[in-house]
């Protein structure tokens, strides 16, 4: 199976640190490929970023959707919290298509009654806020922001750690948080030693937006073509 | 891996059917182990057989868990529709546990944009209600029934396949739904013909929930402990 | 008018505690009959424990339904906080049931704006949270918890004055309570010293369900046969 | 204990069936009075009526709080559907004030999943969206009209039973509607042949009001003066 | 165009001040004309208050309707927060009426993903929450009170200027609030001073209502008939 | 007042009808600007459309944003139902940002209890339900389809008014819709003959923005840059 994780944003060492950390939790016979827009924004913090990311995210999987049959993905993730461009993506891919937001909320809904999004600039919460309600879960989840920028976390997050605790922390007593989930998709070196420090679940949106993916293949499931994400001249006969 | 999948109900056949469905899209080293009751209830279509479904997973999780390590399971997956048992098996069992129901309900809403449960008797609309809102999406989903006993399924379902049909398209037509969720455990022989007529996704959930059960444990995922569930004499310390 | 209060946990004293309390607010009619089972949980504070508990109230139920007509009682109220048991029970009971819970709800939303449950172990949150769901308040009701072991109401509450105050003021300043709801079945002591300390309504279950109960029995109604609770064999005809 | 039964409406027979009605249902000791507006809106049908009816509930409750002490009810139920003035009411009250939309709706909970709504002018629809709403209920009720008069029901509703049962069967069939709550003050003859034509319970809700207010009366229970419904000059100190 | 400022209470100081401060936003072929009624409540606190209130507002629009047709206004505006006699308004106007507080919340909603609404009398909350929740906007706005009387504002607000500030940056601190509603008729002083202090926009929702209503009368809108508002005698044919 | 109406698509057919329509109901000062990308979707009815829409919108604000001073918009209003990227508009422009499908919705709801959005191909109504949610009208709005292309209204929309007509009418009967909402900005032709047709308000949202739009102008109120829609290296200090 060919999983294609693709990051809507330029930046080629976010998309290798999530390749790499949902690789250890990927079927044995899944194949990851990382995508890296070659223009676009260098990371998704504003709304007008999320214009030129989901322009990216399209681009590139109408990309891979023309080229040769076999080097096709069986499915795609998108790589970025907000999950940018997720509905023109499952519009463009002949397999399914999962956010890692969506992924990261549904996982942290089997293990926590209430959970906590962590998220990075402050401005990002609104983001989160829209996948919440798409799912519909927010009677279950809260959301908090560190308020860092992206770029802080481009070469690693581990200096992070201390911010996060502190806020996961604040979650757990004051929103009665029992799992955390990581807002921003290149945190996947925080994942041990928060889980340390925390003693609760914490959830890496793209290594769960991964399991889905390779469920939905493996079921046999694709997007649904009946109307909101028919193509273009292939709707229900 | 090992994954338990516990069928509330003691109709064994039941237990086999889901069972070998579900095989065809776990992972290639998940052993399955179908786990049915010696002694409850033969189908789960009331309340009352709610209460005494919920004390066979109990049962049968503590069996397992306090027998030898190496054949305990990594995960354990709930097989009947409306998640019975859900919580006291969440709390039982060391590693995580997911229902059929809330795999199937989130696997739907990767594929489509609204959907519909259609159960078997009429009287378990509640119990679907009851998951639907206890994940929030009841702005997406409807709930529907062709109102058989689910005793017509301890022999395979297809004979059934024209009442599903008619109710699935009624679905599509008068709620917009864009894939249809099976709410019953033991309608996989459904799902190839119905695909078939209808066109758009259709979800078992047992399936579904072996794919997600499979994620956790190899993401290193488990049911937080923090407070909901937390296993008597060991909350975080 | 003969009501049963059924306690789904073995510890009678928490029985005699709510009849003793209930029976001040009874009608001079009602005959209150305190059902404590002999096997079971001594409390209910986990999902576990409610397993057992549902099992516990079902049997009693059952026990009583097949006994002699006159000693049948006309309504039932369950007597835990979560309401444990109570859809088996509106299956298994000839007349009506009420939880404690939802009857708690009820009478604090004729009293008071917004209103906030205090419960006992901090876990037993997700059982509030789960009949607010039911019930569709969640707009109005908050859930704070003072974490002590249900076992320390045994033989009274009023030792646990001081933290329910101390609670039950910051929900008055943080989430503006007009109202207290008690959220375990064994708190009756701190009805009278707790409204004498607030200034507001204080809500005890128990005697809310009581009187819920015989209204329903006086003016004719029971549990509706139609679909979700029917009795077996015994649907509208 | 002395419950007023006022009628938003100056039309004495509609009083006169309600206080019958509910009379059937009442404790003992209890005694119901029923309270006239001598100037207002023969009905309330339209915004403008409920705008007279609100006017004319606040007369009279302060004249009855302003008369002798030993003529002053205990607590008050507003009978039109809607709760007309109802929060004015439990402001200008010392006792309890129960309103008989809340009282059905609360009423129908107990007994039934979903139930359905049914009342007279399909204008009026709106006034049960609002008492639903602010319970919150809106997963689990629909609101449905026969779109007649009110003035038709000032002698008596036996003759609208056909419309109301072909309604009801809708309801049931459509909606799942396991109950009905009759959406009008003056429908009480329909509660028995209602409830043999359908076999579900019929809640009349003036009938459960009082069966609320008599309970809060014996709880002890009042109106929390905390904030919202704070009387003049008197908030907590 | 003429449009009526109608405050429900009989302190014309408060209309003047509202109509000053609208006339500044207004169109420029506008007229607006402030109506305070002779008699009822000199402010609108309690909900005894919005009874006489909502009285005066439908007596204030009958006797504009019932005069000569030049002087009839063309949309009405309702000046006090919590839109006090809005419904009975809708009915009784031949042109569209617009509430000050779904005025402010709508607009608010327009700039800011979350925003809070602060009003004076903490008592009023419930009425703040009511129309919050006609509208629905539930997860995007949080209701404070600064809990001084509405007499404060006779004579103009800056010397509340303080308390508002504390409380406005406690909103965007705590409840991620991204613009202030003000929630009383009178504070059309504090909107620039408070701009200014916050760095957000300040809503008056006075203003903001005269340009809804404008734009109705422009577009040739106004009140459906169709059912809920229809006028007695008037409705489709 | 200077007012740019950004059409999301590349036919300038339809800015020309949205423009000349709206002329009619704005203020006599204010100068209405169509703008329409040279490049990008000839209509939105996919999600892919929307992502090239998104980047079109963003392109045409910046442009006139870094244009002569004297040229920028006061204000702009997004010309396409699901208001297509209106959250990276409301970024990228110095002035407010209004959206038709926002405005349409707000503006129905001052008009109607319950209402309906009619949009064209059945697969925009998701588009409409994403902003539905967003507002949180959900318990007021349906949304239905006559299910043609987009590209039916690119000279006119009045061969379809009997199909218009036909769906309104059972909006009406079914879902009590008492205000239609036009779900297309190419339907303008429609307001006059369905309005007359139907007997209830029709709301064209780009009209319906444009009042929003100069009204907050007037306001002098802009979007909120504290936080989600902050500029680029200029959040409130």
């Amino acid at each position: 199976m060919r999983i294609a994780i693709v990051n809507p944003n330029t930046t080629s060492s976010m998309t290798d640190t999530v390749v790499a950390f949902a690789a250890s939790s990927a079927r044995a016979d899944t194949t990851l490929v990382g995508v890296t827009p070659l223009t676009g924004a260098p990371s998704i913090e504003t709304h007008i970023d999320e214009v030129h990311g989901a322009a990216s995210v399209l681009f590139e999987i109408e990309r891979l959707e023309s080229g040769p049959t076999d080097g096709r993905p069986d499915a795609y993730v998108i790589a970025c919290f907000g999950d940018t461009g997720l509905p023109g993506a499952r519009e463009a891919a002949s397999g399914p298509v999962v956010g890692m937001t969506e992924a990261a909320l549904m996982t942290a809904a089997l293990l926590a009654h209430r959970f906590t999004i962590i998220t990075m600039p402050a401005r990002t919460m609104e983001q989160s806020d829209r996948v919440v309600r798409t799912l519909g879960m927010g009677h279950r989840v809260t959301v908090r922001a560190v308020d860092e920028p992206v770029a802080e976390v481009t070469n690693g997050s581990l200096h992070l750690l201390e911010l996060f605790v502190a806020e996961a922390r604040r979650a757990m007593t004051d929103d009665h948080a029992e799992a955390i989930v990581l807002g921003c998709a290149g945190l996947a070196d925080l994942v041990e030693p928060l889980t340390a420090a925390l003693g609760v679940p914490v959830i890496e949106g793209v290594a769960a937006a991964i399991t889905l993916a390779e469920g939905l293949v493996a079921q046999g499931l694709s997007t649904s073509r009946a109307s909101t994400w028919g193509r273009a001249g292939g709707m229900v006969s």
